[in-house]
């Protein structure tokens, strides 16, 4: 079955609305295991439309149309579908009764014009619009299934969880085939190596494997098919792919799924029972807002110092003068004093830190944007760690703060 | 002319990734008055994108493409183009240099699959990225237009906006109708509440306004259309309505366009020459993050604590033990021993602190989830201010970052 999602509306395509409706269908009807293959956005062009709606019912099984209900001439979106699907429009007095109704609780005459949103392709079961005057539709037509829902994001969720969402229980089948997915997120590594390390996985014909670039990470796509009946042997081909994986890339793996790198250290640190601060230049806190993302962090992470003068370096973190008058304050020694210095005064078990230039400006031959030392505190000692990014400034700090986030669960997965 | 943007990517329509460049190119594209109508975006599957890609220079006079760039095996956007404009593919051996360099200065081998993106459509005009291996195309056949570019929005933006915004100035004629776009930003007020202020606004029936809520920001669009010959007329209703809306608004409207809380409250401490440094316990370190984000920061921003535990509350900032055990860490007391605690340490002007229950836990009747008190430590003394705010733990951490800016900013305003 393939799913596309028409969406209409001049403010979506010349860049006024992001259209979020389509996203948010789409992630819906993947977790379903609904293939989505198209989302296609109009003007609100008459011919247009027409065109557009024509060829989702030609080439695509089940189709969401998104706004368009509106009482305005150039709301189309139910007409052309009754046009496409060769059916006639028919008046539904108990939605022209909810419209009235709707007015008179406004205390304002219902225009005219509204009257139109009580018409819908013949055969259609009404969906109700709890936050607006626009019922939706949904229509079957020769194995061809459109539903229709409005543009304004609150009406179209309501109406998609009250009425869409138990229908379409109905048609997922148990023999229909579903989408089961896996993500596995890697840092550390290119895309192109990843993908010769991963190059005549055994089980590849059976699970699609992509690559996605995300910021700082690289997640690698799992996508395996299959029955309900069968659900547990597409799980099992997951399973054997990711072991194949993990085999081939390492540590590299830091998670799976909805798991974060921060998420990932903060359960080891907690599973040791083990707890971590920081001291933070180039980053100005996002270390620590990353490790306080999720709720319950303040069972291992203790806080930290941000220390972005060099005044600061030495007066929260104790960081020697002579280093950083010798070396700078981006240097290997300095970046070990800030993460010694701030795991004793916080008394914490483990402290990362960092300090670099996150640019555009500050660079130099010597000392280039991008370049950012990492240190990390443990009671075995200092380990510091020299790192050459790329890219822009918002670049170079996330691709910082997940290198130190991986220091810490590298040294926790090996203790 | 009619443009329509094409976008490849099975995590778009599966509803991972949100559409972005979509939405940006449209913008940019209707501010030059170039009319979008189409927005269509397929999974990778070389059918689909072929037929998509065909109907594509059928119906559009200049496509877009993002996405499908990358060395795999399913990136295959410049392959189909070729194929559908009957253009063979030909190695441009000035891009290969560029790819082969970017991999030495990263001191890795290029893989062989990444030869495959210094392919092109024969006669394409080669754009580069300065930010990844996939360099993009513009190729011109038989009037039509197509315009290659990569699928990360950091590298699409770069390339469209140094080599084809240049290309488009050379289309756009003085009769085309223009889209004029303002945003006032507004923080401290709700929708509704807003609405009723700009009810009956004098140049609404020109200037087409409406609002935007983006997390703990309010946007305020507004809107219009003209030939290049009318550009100051437009550019003067939007003027208008700005001061207008200004007036009625007040000091609730913080920026405009492409400004951020954070970026004023730079703006306002450099122009002042004033320091400002951060304490904070419920926002993890996103205060010091957001005053960062921007360049050159380090002139004002001294740097601060995280004080996520009350040892480095009283360690790093010397909070009273008595406060803490009196009122607990979440007081007004606390806030402002902090804020006042991070002033004297750091030696700033300035100095902000946050304290609060982020959830979702952690909350009680007396003090519940979403109870932030905000400090602000002055020479002439320190100020305090309870918020109660709503939504998920993101939500809190993201509006008591606003709210604490918005403070630092309000006080700069009135100095």
């Amino acid at each position: 079955m393939i799913a596309e999602i028409v969406s209409t509306g001049t403010e979506l395509v010349q860049g006024e609305t992001l259209n979020t409706n389509a996203h948010y269908l789409s992630g819906k009807l993947s977790a379903l295991g609904i293939e989505v293959a198209y989302h296609t956005t109009v003007d609100d062009h008459a011919g247009r439309l027409e065109n557009v709606l024509r060829q989702a019912v030609e080439r695509s099984d089940l189709i969401f149309t998104t706004g368009g209900l509106g009482p305005t001439l150039d709301d189309l979106t139910k007409e052309l579908t009754a046009k496409v699907l060769d059916l006639e429009l028919a008046l539904d007095s108990a939605s022209l009764e909810t419209i009235k109704a709707y007015f008179t609780s406004r205390q304002r005459p219902m225009p005219v014009s509204n009257e139109k949103q009580a018409y819908f392709p013949k055969g259609a079961k009404i969906l109700s619009n709890p936050f607006g005057t626009a019922p939706g539709a949904l229509i079957e037509k020769n194995g061809k299934t459109v539903v229709i829902l409005p543009g304004p994001p609150h009406e179209m969720t309501a109406m998609f969880e009250n009425h869409v969402w138990p229908e379409l229980q109905k048609i997922v089948t148990p023999d229909m085939v579903r989408l089961n997915e896996r993500i596995l997120k890697v840092f550390g590594m290119g895309e192109s190596a990843i993908e010769e390390q991963l190059a005549g996985l055994p089980d590849i014909a059976q699970a699609a494997v992509s690559l996605l670039i995300k910021k700082a990470e690289i997640h690698v796509h799992l996508v395996t098919r299959g029955t309900e009946k069968n659900l547990n042997g597409a799980a099992d081909v997951l399973d054997r792919t990711e072991l194949e994986i993990r085999k081939r890339l390492g540590n590299k793996v830091f998670g799976r799924d909805q798991e974060t790198m921060a998420g990932i250290v903060g359960r080891q640190l907690k599973s040791k029972k083990l707890t971590i601060a920081t001291a933070e230049s180039c980053t100005g806190g996002l270390l620590g807002a990353a490790l306080t993302t999720e709720p319950g962090s303040s069972v291992f992470y203790l806080g930290g110092a941000v220390s972005y003068s060099d005044a600061l370096k030495r007066g929260l973190l104790g960081v020697n003068e002579e280093s950083l008058f010798q070396y700078g304050a981006v240097s290997e020694t300095v970046a070990g004093e800030m993460a010694e210095g701030i795991r004793l005064k916080a008394g914490a078990d483990l402290a990362l830190s960092t300090t670099g230039i996150a640019g555009p400006d500050g660079g130099s031959d010597l000392k280039p944007v991008g370049l950012v030392y990492i240190g990390l505190a443990t009671p075995e000692g200092v380990l510091t760690e020299r790192f050459q990014f790329f890219g822009d400034r918002e670049n170079v700090r996330s691709f910082t703060v997940q290198a130190a986030l991986n220091k810490a669960r590298v040294y926790l997965l090996e203790k």
